[in-house]
C-alpha cells in the first residue's frame, strides 16, 4: 500500500512533468502543496468525481492558479474525466489543460484563478451561496444544503488588496464553513518574501494577527509536509462553525527537487530534464513521465466514495421531497438556474405597466422599480451594494439582509468593497442556486474591472449595477463623474452592457439581465430624472434587441441620430427642432450596442441603412468607440476629457449637451 | 482668546455652512474630524500658507476626501490664498472649491482624493519620497528633507483592499514619518459598520490589531474630541520612526448637530437650515453664515509661524549649498522636475544607437536597455514591479533597492499590489524630486485602473510600465491575455499610451514619458521577440509624433495598412507581399494614437490623407476603437474575443494574424 508521500509525490511528478514537457508553466506550488492537497483531497473533500454538478459537494478553490497542474493533478487521479492525455497537453491549443485553471475546461474546476487573490474571494461567494442558500431550503433533520468550502491560496493572494476585503466580509459575516489554507513559502516571484540578506522584504505581514484582526479562526504554523499535523489542522477548522477557519501551512515551495526547492527559480518554469530527473531519484519515483502504478491510482481513486457520498445526499433529498415537494421542486430549479414558468408573461405584465405609468424618474429608481416588480417572482435574486445601498436603489420591498444571525435572507451589505463584492459575487454564480446583483457608482466599477472580465471570461451570468452614470451626477466632481467608463465596459468580450434612457428601457434592460444565461450584464444608470418617451409595442419588443428605431420620419430619413441613456432626450429634442425645419429624421435608441451587434445583418441595417451615411451620435463620454457607428460622414457628440464640479444641468450645458448643440451638428452633416 | 474648540468649531460652522449654501456635499466628517484637525494643524504641522510648494513643508493628505470642507476650512483659515468666496462657492463651476480636493485647484491641496483608500496610499508616496530624497541628499548635520506625512482616513478607506496594500508595504518598508490618524465612527454610507439592532455589521475589523500585524505602531482608542488627548497621541507618533503610526481616533460623525450627530444622515448631504441653526445653538457658534471672528481667525493664522518656518529651512538649504554646491542645485533641479542639461542631445545619441544596433529584441528588452541608456543621466529615476522584476525587466544596472536600512536607492519591491503600486507611485510624484515607474503585466493594469484615471485627472507625469502585452504572453492563457486593455488605456483624458513596435521606438516612447510633465504615460511592452525596423533619421524624429509613416508606396497609395506593437511587422510584411502584386500601399505605425491625435490637423493629414479611404488596421486587440482610423470603407483586422492557453505562435495564426489574412483584408478593401 502506498504511503501518503508516496499518494502525494503522483502529484508533484505529474506537475513538474507536464510543466516540462510544455516547458511553461509553475511546479514550486504543485509541489509544495501537494501533501496538504492529498490530505484534503483523501481524508475529506465530499465530491464525486463521475458528477462534478453535485449541488451538495464541497468546493475546492485553488486561489493561487498558476499551481494548475496541482488541481488537474488532483483531477486526473481522483477519477475525474480529465485522461492523461490532457495532462500530457498541458497548456496546447484546444487541451481541457490550459495555463490557468479555466471554468467550462476541464471537469472539477470550479472557478477559473490565475488573477491573484480573486480565488480567495470566489470562495467567500462560494461559502455565502452555502449558507444562505441553506438558510433558505434547509429544515430542521433536513440539510440539503450542508458543504465546506476549502481553498488555496499563497502569498501573492495575501498581498493583494482584494483579500483584505474578502476576509474582512467573510469575517463580518462568520462564514464557518470556510476553509483557507494559506501556503506559507516565504517566496514570491521577485524571492524571499521576508528578505534575505542585502535586501529587505516586502511581504512582513503576521498574517495569523492579521485575520485574528478579522475575526477568523486562525491555525498557525503548520507543518504543510507533515500529514498528520495536516489533518488535525483541517479537522479542528471543521469543527469551528462560526467563523471562518485559515491555516498557516508552512511550506517549501518546489518540494523534492534538490537544487531548486524553496528558491523562486521553481516558480514559475520548468525544472529543467536534469533536475526533473534529480527530482525523480530525491523524492523516489522511479516511474516514467505520466505514469502512475496502478496501486497509487487506486489509492487516489475518489469514485466510489464519491459515488456512495452523493447517493447518501440523494437520498436526503429524495426525503426532502418527501416533505416539502413544493421547495425541492424550487430548489431544483434553482439549481440549474431555470426562470419560473411564468416569468416572460409575468414579466412583460410588469413592463407594459411601466410603460403604462409613463413616469419621469431617474432610471436608478427605475431599476428600483423593475426589482420591486421583477423581485416577488425571483427568490433567488441575492442583491447588495457596495455601501450605497441608499444611492443605489439596490434594496426593494422584499429585501431582507443576510448576515451574522440570518441566513435567510436575500441582500447584502457589502461595505466599501467593490472588488470583493463582485468576485463574491461571481462565486455565488458559479456556486448556483442564487442570481446575484450589487451596485456602486459606475465611476467605481473601475476598482472591480478585472472581476467583471472574469465574469465574462467564465461566461457567467452575474449582474453588475452601476448608477450615476455620466457627468449628471453632478456636484461630486470629476473624480465621481464616468466619462470614459461605459465605454471601456463595452470593449470586455462577452459583457453585455446596457445604458437605458427611460424607465421602460430600464426595465427591460433588467429582463434581460436575468434572462441571460452565457455571460454577464451591466446595466447602468442615471442619478437625475429622464421622461419617459412613448413607444408602440413593437418598439418596447425591439429594446431587447439593443437597438431600435425610436422616432422615424415620415421619408427616407436625411440623417439618423444615435443616442444612448440621459442623451436620447437630446436626440428625440434636436430631431423635433430638425423635423420643423423640413428634414427628415430618424432617431435610433442604442441601450446596448453588445447586444445590437449580436443581431442579424438584416436587422442591423434595418435599424441602420448602411445608405444613410450621414449620422450623428451623442453620449455623454469619449468618442473613439462611437466612430464605428458613425462612420466616417457622421459626427460624435461626447466627452474627451474629465468632467467638472457644478450642478449637473450647468455642466450638460457647459460640454454641449444641449439640443442646439446637436442641431447643429446634424446640420453639419447634412 | 478663543479655546481649542472655538478654533475646532469654526471647521465645523464653515463646512455646515458651505454644504448647506450648496445644498451639496458632506458635513458629517469635517465636524467630526474639526478637533483632530484644529490639533495637528495648529500644534504640529509644519507648513507655510505663503508658499504651498516650500519643499521641506510637512505633508496632509485628506484620504476620505469627500469631507473637503474640512480641507478647504483648514486652508482658509490657516492663511492660504483661498478666500471666504471661494468657501461660498463650494461645488459651484469654476470655483476652486470642487465638491472633493482637486489637486491643482486650490491652493494646498497635495493630491486630488475621494475614489476612497487611494489617499492613504499617495501618503505612503509622499513618506517613502521624503525618506528616499533624504537618503539620496542629507548629510550629517544636514537634514534638508525631514518632515513627516500626516493622512486622515475614514472607515470607507479602511474597507478597500488598496489600504490593505498601502499598509503592508508601509510596514514592510518601516516608513516612520508617516502618521495616519483614522476617523472611527462606526459609520459609513449604509449605517453602522459594526452592526445595529437587527441588522449585523459590515465591518468588525479589529484595525489596532490590523496594522500591529503590519508592524505599525498603533495608538489605540484615542478621544477624538480631546484636543489633549489628540496632542498626546500625535507627539507619541512622531517620537516612533522606525514604523508607521496609526493613531485610532474615535470620533462622532457630524459633532454638534444635536439630531442628526452620530448618524449617516449627516454623512452626505446638507443638514437642513433648521438642524444648521440648531447646531448654532449647540456648539456656542453665534457668527452668521461664513463669518469668523477676528480672534479666531488670528488663532489659526500660520502665516508668521510658517514663514519662519520656511525661513529656518532657507538658511539650512543655504548652509547645505555651502558646503555641497552641486548636490544643492541638484536637489532643486529635481525638485522642480527639470530635466538636466544634456539631456536631449544624451538621449537622442541613445536612441541613434539602439537604431544602429537594430536588435530583434522583445520590447520588454528593448524597454529595460531604455533604462540603461537613460537611467544613468536621470537619478530621479524611482523604479519598481508588483513582483514581477524579472519579467517586466525593471531592473537596470544602476539599480539598488530602497528597503528598510538603505535609504538612498532606487528600485522598490512593490510586492504583488497593483493598485497600492501605482497611487504609491502618483504620491511620488506629488512630492517631488523622483520620475516614478512602476510595472506588472498588462492584465493588471486592470486592478490598477482608477489610479491610472487619477494620474490623468491630477495632470502628472507618472510612468505605468506594462509588459506582456496581448496574445503573444502565449501559454498563461486567457487570465493574462490582455485584448481590450491596451484600447481602454487610450481612453481615459489625457493618458497618453505608447506600444511600440521595435527597439526604437521603445526608447523614443521612454523618452516621451520621461520628457512629459501634464500627464501620466502608459507604456506598453511585448513578450516575444519583434524585428528592428529600418528608419530614415525623419522617421525616427516622427515617432514622437505618435504616429508616421513608416514604408510609403512609389506613387499615391492604393491603400494605407496601419498597425501598432507587434502587429507592425504584419503589416510591413503585408505591404511588401501587395507590392509584389503591383499596388501602392502605405504602412503607417501608430505607436501613440493619443499623441498623433495631438498633432496638427496638416501632419495628421500627410500621414493618413482623407482622400486615401481604403485603410486597414491591424492591432492584436478589439476593433471599436480603429474604426475612426479606418473609416467607412476600411477593415480592422483585430481580436473581439478573449484568448486561448498555447504557445504564442500558434495563437497568432488561430486568430488571423498572419500576412496571408492582413494581404486579404487589404485586396477586400481595394
Amino acid at each position: 500500500m502506498p504511503s501518503r508521500r508516496d499518494l502525494a509525490n503522483a502529484i508533484r511528478a505529474l506537475s513538474m512533468d507536464a510543466v516540462q514537457k510544455a516547458n511553461s508553466g509553475h511546479p514550486g506550488a504543485p509541489m509544495g502543496m501537494a501533501d496538504i492537497a492529498e490530505v484534503l483531497w483523501n481524508d475529506f473533500l465530499h465530491h464525486n468525481p463521475a458528477n462534478p454538478k453535485w449541488p451538495d459537494r464541497d468546493r475546492f478553490i485553488l486561489s493561487n492558479g498558476h499551481g494548475s497542474m496541482l488541481l488537474y493533478s488532483l483531477l486526473h487521479l481522483s477519477g475525474y474525466d480529465l485522461p492523461i492525455e490532457e495532462l500530457k497537453n498541458f497548456r496546447q491549443l484546444h487541451s481541457r489543460t490550459a495555463g490557468h485553471p479555466e471554468y467550462g475546461y476541464a471537469p472539477g474546476v470550479e472557478t477559473t484563478t490565475g488573477p491573484l487573490g480573486q480565488g480567495i474571494t470566489n470562495a467567500v461567494g462560494f461559502a455565502l451561496a452555502e449558507r444562505t442558500l441553506g438558510g433558505q431550503f434547509n429544515k430542521p433533520g433536513h440539510e440539503i444544503v450542508d458543504h465546506y468550502t476549502y481553498v488555496f491560496l499563497g502569498d501573492g493572494c495575501l498581498m493583494e488588496g482584494i483579500s483584505h476585503e474578502a476576509a474582512s466580509l467573510a469575517g463580518s459575516l462568520g462564514l464557518g464553513k470556510l476553509i483557507a489554507i494559506y501556503d506559507d513559502n516565504n517566496i514570491s516571484i521577485d524571492g524571499e518574501v521576508r528578505g534575505h540578506g542585502n535586501v529587505s522584504g516586502w511581504f512582513l505581514d503576521n498574517t495569523p494577527k492579521r485575520f485574528e484582526a478579522y475575526g477568523w479562526h486562525v491555525i498557525p504554523k503548520v507543518d504543510g509536509h507533515d500529514a498528520a499535523a495536516i489533518q488535525a489542522a483541517i479537522a479542528e477548522a471543521r469543527q469551528v462553525t462560526d467563523r471562518p477557519s485559515i491555516i498557516c501551512a508552512q511550506t517549501i515551495i518546489g518540494w523534492g527537487s534538490p537544487n531548486k526547492e524553496g528558491k523562486e527559480d521553481c516558480h514559475g518554469a520548468a525544472l529543467g530534464e536534469a533536475e526533473v530527473a534529480a527530482t525523480r531519484e530525491r523524492i523516489g519515483w522511479p516511474y516514467p513521465a505520466f505514469e502512475i502504478p496502478a496501486d497509487i491510482k487506486s489509492g487516489w481513486d475518489a469514485n466510489n466514495k464519491g459515488a456512495r457520498l452523493e447517493s447518501e445526499w440523494n437520498e436526503k433529498f429524495e426525503k426532502y421531497r418527501a416533505a416539502y415537494p413544493e421547495l425541492a421542486a424550487e430548489f431544483e430549479r434553482r439549481i440549474v438556474g431555470q426562470l419560473p414558468s411564468d416569468w416572460t408573461e409575468k414579466a412583460n405584465a410588469f413592463i407594459a405597466a411601466v410603460d403604462a405609468k409613463a413616469e419621469t424618474i431617474a432610471t436608478r429608481k427605475a431599476s428600483q422599480n423593475s426589482l420591486n416588480g421583477f423581485g416577488p417572482l425571483l427568490p433567488e435574486l441575492l442583491g447588495g451594494s457596495a455601501d450605497l445601498a441608499g444611492s443605489n436603489l439596490t434594496l426593494w420591498s422584499g429585501c431582507k439582509d443576510v448576515n451574522v444571525d440570518g441566513y435567510n435572507g436575500n441582500y447584502i451589505y457589502y461595505g466599501v468593497r467593490e472588488f470583493g463584492m463582485s468576485a463574491i459575487m461571481n462565486g455565488l454564480v458559479l456556486h448556483g442556486g442564487f442570481k446575484p446583483y450589487g451596485a456602486t457608482f459606475l465611476m467605481f466599477s473601475e476598482y472591480a474591472r478585472n472581476a467583471l472580465r472574469m465574469a465574462a471570461l467564465m461566461k457567467i451570468p452575474t449582474i453588475f449595477v452601476y448608477t450615476h452614470d455620466s457627468i449628471g451626477l453632478g456636484e461630486d466632481g470629476p473624480t465621481h463623474q464616468p466619462v470614459e467608463q461605459t465605454a471601456t465596459l463595452r470593449l470586455i468580450p462577452n459583457m453585455q452592457v446596457w445604458r437605458p434612457c427611460d424607465a421602460v428601457e430600464s426595465a427591460v434592460s433588467w429582463k434581460a439581465a436575468l434572462e441571460r444565461q452565457d455571460g454577464p450584464s451591466t446595466l447602468i444608470f442615471s442619478r437625475q430624472n429622464l421622461p419617459h418617451i412613448p413607444r408602440t409595442a413593437a418598439q418596447i419588443e425591439a429594446i431587447s434587441k439593443g437597438g431600435y428605431i425610436l422616432k422615424d420620419s415620415a421619408g427616407t430619413p436625411d440623417a439618423i441620430i444615435i443616442a444612448t441613456g440621459s442623451e436620447v432626450e437630446l436626440a428625440v429634442k434636436a430631431a423635433e427642432a430638425l423635423t420643423a425645419k423640413g428634414k427628415n429624421i430618424r432617431v435610433v435608441s442604442l441601450p446596448s450596442t453588445n447586444v445590437f451587434e449580436a443581431q442579424d445583418q438584416a436587422y442591423r441595417d434595418s435599424v441602420l441603412p448602411p445608405s444613410i451615411s450621414k449620422r450623428v451620435v451623442v453620449e455623454a463620454g469619449v468618442t473613439d468607440t462611437w466612430w464605428k457607428y458613425a462612420g466616417s460622414n457622421g459626427k460624435v457628440v461626447g466627452l474627451d476629457r474629465f468632467g467638472e464640479s457644478a450642478p449637473a444641468p450647468l455642466l450638460f450645458k457647459e460640454f454641449g449637451f444641449t439640443v442646439e448643440n446637436v442641431v447643429a451638428n446634424v446640420e453639419a452633416v447634412l
